[in-house]
């Protein structure tokens, strides 16, 4: 059996990854690739079950750290319960954020650093990084392209612009330090011509 | 106001803990101290809810790296609501179990090892390491210890002697390795020995 591949979409809010998740996956599909979906928080029933704990009560429920461990925890449980079977098996699986969206919104913009986030995960998933990580990103920036897309009301893109400068400062740093696995996407243009840049991006693995 | 102290009490199946927690806390209240009791896993609501988590489905419900984030979370919860507004405050804390039941079950019995699981817990709690750890053993060893205090029918304490052994043999790595925060304490003799022992263990903190 060939292993097949494991690759995650990333980016901040309004970039358009779930659009573009299932536009890759067609493409993939329509190249006789077995192509999985899923998609984080969540992706297995363990990790559903923490994301629920994480969701319940107020704003003061969980600690930055607990926060992290938790979603360590349920990271950890997506990998073991669906994207290794799955590769396993010979299918690509396509997730919709993974490790990077940790790293980027709790390690970069939070307060607990890219390296000490990195870690934690990497006790859990262990070798499980992404084959290949595709990081969307608009060439004017996050805030002008999460203003333009409208979907600043939820909890996380309502927070100031300065944290979503953050994030996307953090993922470009994730990006120069591991150039082989995270590739940048323009997420300019049409819908057709970014799956099109997220395909010519996978070329080498295909 | 004076920060109190965070003293924690280990070691393996049968050693007496629980009634040796309850006898330390009488004789640190008769001296006037205000003490807090408390125990893992659980300890906190947070804490309490993912222990629910553990146990809910079968042995394979959980990897055993995805178990040791829930319990790192778990006690960063227990530290964050409980230990360390406690000990702020003035109070003693005891708790019966804290982070060398992780190190000394799933880092050393278990395939973890000592160091990765310090450094998820370390993440969470961050100095909130246990001013003084007590360390219970039996001199005659763990195996011949359990067996005649009679609760081996648990589900961690059914487990083979060869595992207990590895546990009591992380257990005394762990003191060794740390000699100002554990002290070995021997658990044979009357109750009353044991509690005399683990208050001379604590004569620099009182």
């Amino acid at each position: 059996m060939t292993r097949g591949r494991f690759i995650t979409l990333e980016g901040g809010e309004g970039v358009g990854k779930t659009t573009q998740l299932r536009a890759l996956a067609d493409a993939l599909g329509a190249r006789g690739i077995d192509v999985v979906t899923t998609r984080e928080p969540g992706g297995s029933e363990g990790a559903e079950a923490i994301r629920r704990l994480l969701l319940e009560g107020g704003e003061d429920r969980w600690s930055a750290p607990a926060e992290a461990l938790l979603f360590a925890a349920a990271r950890t449980d997506h990998v073991d319960k669906l994207v290794r079977p799955a590769v396993l098996a010979g299918k690509w699986v396509i997730s919709d954020r993974f490790i990077d969206s940790s790293l980027a919104y709790q390690g970069g913009a939070g307060d607990l650093g890219i390296e000490a986030v990195r870690a934690i995960n990497a006790f859990g998933i262990e070798e499980w990084f992404p084959d290949r990580t595709l990081l969307l990103l608009h060439p004017e920036g996050a805030e002008r392209a999460r203003a333009r897309d409208g979907d600043a009301a939820d909890r996380i893109g309502g927070r100031p612009a300065s944290y979503h400068q953050g994030v996307e400062q953090a993922f470009r740093d994730i990006a120069a330090a591991e150039p082989d696995r995270v590739r940048l996407i323009d997420a300019s243009g049409t819908p057709a011509d970014v799956t099109a840049r997220l395909l010519a991006a996978l070329d080498d693995l295909l």
